[in-house]
């Protein structure tokens, strides 16, 4: 005779990986969007206005309209993605400096997923995965469920990285990078620093993660050569290549649809392949058709009506912040991308600071603290202007520096 | 100096979870549907030609025509789930007995995701997952990846689960049953089953991962109430509930748009949100548009245009391996879903058979042993009779039969 049930307390029955998930500030900031009187800088969310609407939803009808491609679109599909979208792939890779084929490319439910599978695979339990700081927060919330310790790239050699990976259990699993306009910091890795990178990720013998969601949308300057085409150069072939470059179509085309991908040696994307399989089966067949459509008849035309608009926005900000933040205060000039990172003067408190921007100002934005793996550069905060119209961001950012002048 | 990159052998850097992925046989065989002249008993593949495919197009059609929707289902959303959709699973739940609220629900990539995201929270390597011998090989391909052992459910008491858990270093992780017209069974728990092993979860102290996937897709006799009902008629409230179910809309609408869900405890639900923040951020916003209009207008009407075809096809199959097979066969009954279960004399092996049948019958299917944790039950194969015409499953049962008959 069993007792009845009673309450249970599940919390000691989760895996270890659980307790290192967080819910995620930007995340819980989305929410504030719906609110109508806050301005907000939150969020890496791209204009809505520049969707390419009519050419998405003429995409779905004719794919739907089709009796082969209709039937198929809503079919269960194979886990390394639609074959179509996966050669046009190839062919912007390839354009990138990036020489590979098809079996180099698997589609993921965005990039997110990407950095999912990539920690899946590599990350054993007290793993050291060396970061930027700041770095991408859905990077640390993809990373933290498979229990690494984190490193700071750049600050160290190769043996005080692999010595202080020991002393905490593990290995180094991998080096992470946003290497274009980044986010959070809207910096871009200069070529000194990505080859300094491939060094140290040889001397290592480790992967170097390359996250390249940003990557199309540059404003001004010279494009710097993808790592994953640097590593290419040095191997001779993406088959020796230690760079896994996770790419996206969330900022050039939409992120509701949710299609990216990797392109990596195959022996990597081949268990990315499994990691699929058993993860979702496969990413939505209709979305991969449709973005198939819109990158082969219009990528291109459609990021550069993108970049004008972001370029305004960004010129925008950074005029505000020119004119308005007062002395101490210093921030980043992006060439692309979608955030500017505002440095604050030492002591004060990015979190601080935006619970009074909330409060008397009606103003959003991320902390900085949040991009750090280890809740450093508490005196920085993030600012995006992918979202806001140029005056808004005009004033907004004015109020900002009001506000923080008041908070010195 | 760095000396120049050499080919590197990547396998001793894959965490030790990803030698336990492999890759499936199923998703193997889905390539040989490709092949016309192969008539394929494989895959758990829905028949296109009964997706509501007019309503579906009218769906995309109207949401991106609409100003407000249109914008919002390309951009991102939040990790929980589209809202109307999640309260409308609310009310399907409730049809079912079991009383939830919209904390209960969280939308997942079709319910392959809900699997990798449980053995996400709940599987430390070396634990032991409870499954049914035969089950869902896309459920040990996702629990793989954690690193368990798997044992055999209904064979011992609890106690002994435990020992032989405590043996392999570990402990009873959950339970994991497909409840109706098991994939590849094609078998219903008996109501008396599943209180056993709500009795025996409750002794081991652990959850039970119920798999509803094919639970609309009934043709014939009483529905059993689903093990989410049992147990909250137990314990009160569906949180103080062992019970996680994975419900998904891949059988009843279409698998393509890939949108299912987990009904539980909200302390298990907020676990599976921040997964799904960590894992791909959300599903796509849009689709879960399109099935929110879908079954908010016609899921009833349009589940029972499905019943019929799907029957008569199992009728069809049924009679031709009644007709057929010669003595010393036996196969399962099922009363829906979409897979009859074929045991072939002991000894007698289903991947051998597969081989032979393929080049002399031109028939796939898919060998029974993939879907045993323990590589067991090789005598048997799973047929599937969702996809092929009635006089096609016929005919091809009939071959198959004359095969079985010669490999005596």
């Amino acid at each position: 005779m069993i007792a009845p049930e009673a309450a249970v307390d599940w919390s000691d029955w989760f895996a270890g990986r659980v307790s290192r998930m967080y819910a995620s500030e930007i995340r819980e900031l989305l929410k504030l969007l719906e609110r109508p009187d806050v301005v907000s800088f939150a969020g890496g969310i791209p204009d809505p206005a520049l969707f390419p609407m009519d050419a998405i939803r003429r995409a779905y009808s004719e794919i739907l309209g089709d009796p082969v491609l209709g039937t198929s679109s809503l079919q269960y599909s194979v886990s390394e993605g639609y074959g179509p979208l996966r050669r046009w792939i190839v062919d912007y890779m390839r354009r990138r400096g990036v020489p590979c084929e098809l079996e180099n490319i698997v589609i993921t439910s965005g990039s997110q997923q990407g950095l999912d599978f990539i920690a899946k695979l590599f990350i054993h339990p007290r793993d050291t995965v060396l970061v930027q700081e700041p770095t991408y927060l859905g990077a640390l919330q993809a990373f933290n469920a498979y229990e690494p310790h984190y490193d700071v790239l750049f600050r160290e050699k190769a043996a005080e990285y692999r010595r202080k990976a020991a002393e905490n259990g593990g290995r180094v699993a991998f080096a992470y990078v946003v290497s274009d306009f980044a986010n959070p910091s809207g910096e871009t890795l200069s070529l000194a620093d990505r080859r300094a990178l491939l060094d140290l990720a040889q001397e290592l013998h480790v992967p170097v993660l390359e996250d390249a969601a940003y990557e199309a949308i540059r404003f001004e300057g010279e494009p710097v050569p993808a790592l994953a085409a640097l590593a290419i150069e040095r191997s001779g072939s993406i088959e020796r290549s230690r760079v896994i470059y996770c790419g996206t179509f969330s900022k050039t085309v939409c992120p509701g649809l949710r299609v990216g991908w990797i392109c990596a040696a195959r022996d990597f994307v081949g268990k990315i392949v499994l990691a699929k399989q058993g993860g979702d089966l496969h990413s939505a067949t209709i979305n991969q058709m449709v973005v198939h459509r819109i990158a082969s008849t219009m990528f291109d035309e459609h990021v550069r009506t993108l970049v004008t608009p972001y370029r305004r926005r960004r010129d925008a900000m950074l005029g505000a912040l020119a004119a308005k933040m007062p002395a101490g205060v210093t921030w980043s000039k992006p060439e692309g991308g979608m955030f500017v990172w505002v440095t604050l003067p030492e002591g004060m408190d990015g979190a601080e600071l935006l619970e009074r921007s909330l409060l008397e100002e009606r103003i959003g934005f991320v902390p900085g603290g949040a991009f750090s793996p280890n809740g450093a550069v508490r005196n920085t905060i993030r600012l995006n202007y992918s979202l806001a119209p140029e005056d808004v961001i005009a004033e907004g950012v004015a109020r900002l520096g009001d506000l923080v002048s008041r908070a010195l």
